[in-house]
């Protein structure tokens, strides 16, 4: 969707395409266990967001929390050559029907006839997603199943069923549970024994340090005596020995008249563990049960500069710790799903691990149902992060069938924000509305943010863009008129000749003087601008050190890709080395939720008014995957689904450079030197 | 709402109306367990629906079930002389703030300081609705109590927390659950042991008759063998003995070396049981453990005609027995809550029991959660009895809290509604629009039907009534507009001056010849019509015998409503001799779905197609208790909550009657005679 401004001229060694084996055309189907779309992503969501707490108090989300529809209706039609028996499981109480006739009971086998039928189940489960596992020889569920939570089946005096349902049926939503023992409910990541680095006694028990940032259970071995247990998480030292305002820890209540061995109950975030028995208990030593997303490194890095390799490096962990069950933003503290947060991760996996079943699982969570009754997580920018994102997940997958289930949900998610314009036609913070743009001391929210509209056009654009997807023809044009007026409106509004910038904002119908970093950045990847005002914004405001800094890696993600959007990889590539290079040379082991150079010693662990409170390892600190692969190796896909691409690669400064980046049909591999093959 | 047309001249001996103690005004409050309002309903109305079964397949419900929200903040401000300690309870996950500072982990006492102070608890439960009870000397958890399912708290980097929420609070759902032990999520309605009046063994086991129609699980005793035992359940004793085609049934595997007893899993409707132990398996007896809902019966009615007084107590059998956790169609087959059923159960209950939370349960259960996707049951009439019970209820409650907490859900079931109007502003079937109207041969359902927008008409001027209520003035105004036109267009388009009637329909924009009897007899009771043409209605439609007759007692309710409301009560006393009397001359212990006289032996227990389809204990067949209270002891709110009321009784032909009538002040007592003073 963007197109470098310049392109500058390198020694291509080498571009490789490596194809993977294509999945066999007609292979007999791989059953795999089905559910409504998005109630298993909302429920997992749920289960996963509710684990957060705080010095071992549940701290749950401040947004509605949906559900899924406890009852379901999966059906298929088929046409078999031969009698064929069929293997079926449920989670919930169910029926079967076969061509509208129910079978006896609950039955986990049948028999479906040659010739076409129609199998029904029904399922109902107030605690968990309905699902269905089937499989017989040809027979296997699938996404092709179609699903609804209203059938509309009425039966009349006579028992015949109505036949004019009205029902509107969804294709089943599915991951990767594809035998009959792997019921979705019971899914759990994976988990892994690691030993620690370094113990160390303490006056009043031990203190663990599993060499770097980590994530995971606690496993304590040779427990015995009565008594508690407490255990205190530090993502640095500091904040595992500040057994007061450490911003996590678990109290165990031991009774071992022998000894045992306990884990505790909850994963968590942390390099270091204080381990503090009481007076009576002791215990011989400590583990990790390292939990993790099984996904798959594709995308790799490597240059002539050490410190970007290990940049890239300490990227990539930090977006592993991150990909659990869905993107989310830190694994301290919030540990919940952020739009604006995993709208990074969506553009950073595309270059690391293009592990599609996350991204759609994370848009599904993140929306929730219908009614709208708020902006995604609250925040007016997470509703537009969240539009957007489904367009780009578009032209890096290719998945089509994900715009089609998420379409409906798009429209009303834009219809409660077309509501919500002022008299204007522009969107400013209404109650219960919050303006986030950016953790920044000082930034208004107040009026018409300028940011927030041309967020809002994007939005609008991309309405346009999947209704066209989808065959919504005149919501299509509907879109495209609403986006073509409103950017006229935002240049009209924002637009200073005099300072050669977008402003702030605009408060009472005044366009303020404020300039910031955010609308003007934006403008250049979404291509609002005109060459020449794109230049005059890189000189006024990019480049400008007069302009309010960006402290946060989350919007500094944008602020780098403007630069190299325009060319500037050189001196992106010397303000990632400095910024990223900056909390490597502080020792972190992951990147960091805030970084502020001009802070010192521990003073880089507080935030929310708490010592502890920033997180040492957020996603949006990955940054670097996603800038490299995209502007450096110069890899993305120009139609969907990588069916047509452009590699132009732009060393930066760096004397060569070699790495891959994940295509739906292969692993892109890239080496550039600015000597002839060098390599 | 309803005036009667005429007034029969009679003695009334006693009036007498025993006021109830009033509840002490300044009493300490009394803690209950306490909800978002409607969750529990939905939650447990999902529980109670998915219990039917046929012949041992699970049956669910083929419209959306919804769910609780899973997230709940429940809070109250309270301002304490002294510091006060409180015990607290949730179901499922929970945090507490006290003045939006939280407590460590999940306190089950806390003492609030004297001063003012906010108590917030949040809740998380995903099986179950999120519920809490707290008490201490003045604090007590009670609908008073504010609640929402998106706090929007959200804390910025300061560790602010955000003062502008735009959240919607609403008031807490209670019913009785008064001590910490009364578990919401744990109810059930109570049983109790009850001995068969005869059991008979047969070649196959034994056959146990209860004597009357019930309702329960089955305990068989001594129990021994190994095998399986099948239990047939029978409301006629033919349906016990037909293994093969009767409704429930249930299939007990046993393993006992040693003698045991055992109970059936769902509790189930029958007057027999048939018993059928394989070979290798044995048992002594069997006994009842009868279920039902603990409702007072504050209704009474006895007369001079003993028929009359059999009639009005196997009516308010009929109308326990259908009285469980909600108001339900029938014990046997469906069990569901349906909208049109539960309208008339409502009504009875006014003459009955009066329990207001049983009636306020089932219309949150009925009306469920937005967005609205059908209507209510797939109904189209099911929406429209649902709007009118609202107000109907504040008639006879004056409960205002519940019309306040409904008109939310109100409004947007109508806006659904508004939505479908054709071209002409008139209802017809949609897809998935069931037109039910009644159980009738050959009644046709096409075009746009009158009787529909009679209804329609009729919940617009409910939703006007309702809006003025809750202070909504421009809603109020709006659907009064509404009602209005569409009353106009109704009498325009089927109102028949040659046929002295409303006709059936209008199909292709002309208005069919056929005249039905179901607009015309709401129209009298409604007052639609001038009192000349009530008159013509009375004889061209109500007492003329070339209009196809009613055969279930659900239109009878409203076709004998009508005479009564014009002053037939002898008529209608000898048509309820002659129909519920025909029943009971059948043998019947409870009023059945369907009555048709014409029909022989065991033809009355077939329908939908099957020999033991229908229902032989359905709500609707109680209407007597209706009827004889509110048109024969001649009693109703004239003012909401009886603030003001009639007494009119009309003996109807009867010599004598005397009963009672509950009011929210306690019963009106009246006894009327032919006779002065003759009792």
């Amino acid at each position: 969707m963007i197109k470098p401004y310049l392109k500058q001229a390198v020694a291509v060694a080498a571009v490789l395409l490596a194809l993977l084996a294509p999945a066999p055309a007609q292979a007999q189907r791989q059953a795999t266990w089905i559910w409504y779309p998005g109630d298993y992503e909302i429920w997992l969501g749920n289960q996963m967001q509710n684990r957060r707490t705080e010095r071992g108090t549940f701290f749950p989300v401040f947004w509605r929390m949906d559900s899924h529809y406890v009852l379901i209706d999966f059906h298929k039609d088929f046409d078999l050559a031969q009698p064929e028996e069929v293997e079926l499981r449920a989670e919930g109480q169910y029926n079967v029907k076969l061509d509208g006739k129910p079978l006896t009971g609950a039955p986990m086998r049948l028999t479906v006839p040659a010739g076409k039928h129609r199998l029904n189940i029904k399922v109902y489960n107030q605690a968990t997603p309905p699902t269905v596992f089937v499989r017989g020889k040809t027979i296997a569920s699938d996404n092709s199943w179609l699903v609804t939570y209203e059938d509309k089946e009425w039966i009349d005096a006579s028992g015949k069923t109505s036949d004019q349902s009205g029902t509107t049926w969804l294709q089943a939503g599915a991951w990767n549970f594809d035998s009959p023992e792997a019921r979705p409910a019971a899914f759990k990541l994976p988990t892994e024994a690691r030993r620690a680095v370094r113990v160390e006694p303490t006056p009043t028990g031990l203190v663990a340090d599993f060499g770097r940032e980590t994530f995971g259970y606690i496993k304590l071995y040779g427990l015995r005596g009565k008594g508690q247990v407490a255990v205190y998480f530090g993502e640095s030292k500091e904040e595992a020995l500040a057994t007061e305002t450490c911003e996590t820890l678990e109290y165990l209540a031991v009774d071992q008249p022998q000894p045992g061995d306990r884990v505790t109950s909850l994963s968590k975030a942390f390099r270091y563990v204080n381990i503090r028995p009481e007076a009576g208990v002791s215990l011989d030593s400590v583990s990790l049960l390292y939990e993790y997303a099984p996904v798959a490194e594709r995308g790799k890095f490597r240059s002539s500069d050490a410190q970007l390799n290990k940049i890239w490096d300490v990227a990539a962990y930090t977006m592993h710790l991150n990909t659990r069950e869905f993107f989310i933003d830190g694994i301290k503290r919030d540990r919940w799903v952020w739009s604006g947060d995993a709208y990074q991760s969506y553009l950073m996996n595309y270059y690391l691990y293009f592990d599609t079943p996350t991204v759609n699982r994370t848009q599904f969570a993140l929306r929730g149902k219908d009614p709208v009754t708020s902006h995604i997580n609250t925040i007016m920018d997470y509703s537009f992060y969240w539009f957007i994102s489904v367009y780009d997940a578009y032209q890096y997958t290719g998945d089509r069938a994900q715009v089609q289930q998420l379409y409906p949900r798009m429209q009303s998610l834009m219809q409660y924000v077309l509501g919500r314009r002022n008299p204007s036609g522009l969107l400013e913070g209404q109650a219960g509305d919050w303006v986030f743009i950016d953790w920044a001391d000082g930034l208004s929210k107040k009026g018409e943010v300028s940011f927030e509209q041309l967020l809002f056009c994007r939005s609008l654009e991309t309405m346009a863009l999947c209704a066209n997807l989808v065959g919504d023809t005149a919501g299509a044009a509907n879109y495209q008129k609403l986006a073509a007026d409103l950017k006229t409106k935002i240049f009209a509004t924002y637009w200073s000749p005099d300072k050669h910038a977008l402003v702030h904002s605009q408060i009472n119908g005044q366009p303020t003087d404020n300039v910031t970093r955010y609308a003007n950045m934006f403008s250049i990847f979404f291509n609002y601008f005109t060459p020449s005002q794109a230049q005059e914004v890189k000189n006024s405001v990019l480049l400008n050190k007069e302009v309010p800094k960006i402290t946060t890696p989350y919007m500094r993600f944008y602020e780098l890709e403007a630069l190299c959007a325009m060319g500037e990889q050189p001196y992106v590539l010397k303000e990632m080395k400095a910024y990223w290079g900056g909390m490597l040379d502080l020792g972190a082991t992951s990147f960091w939720e805030e970084y502020d150079p001009a802070k010192k010693g521990a003073e880089h662990y507080a935030m929310y008014g708490r010592p502890f409170g920033k997180s040492l390892c957020h996603a949006w600190g990955a940054s670097p995957i996603y800038l490299l692969g995209k502007y450096y190796l110069g890899v993305q896909p120009l139609t969907p689904g990588y069916a047509t691409y452009e590699i132009v690669p732009n060393l930066g400064g760096l004397q060569w450079m070699e790495g891959a980046v994940p295509t739906p049909q292969g692993d892109i591999t890239v080496a550039a030197s600015l000597k002839q093959a060098q390599r």
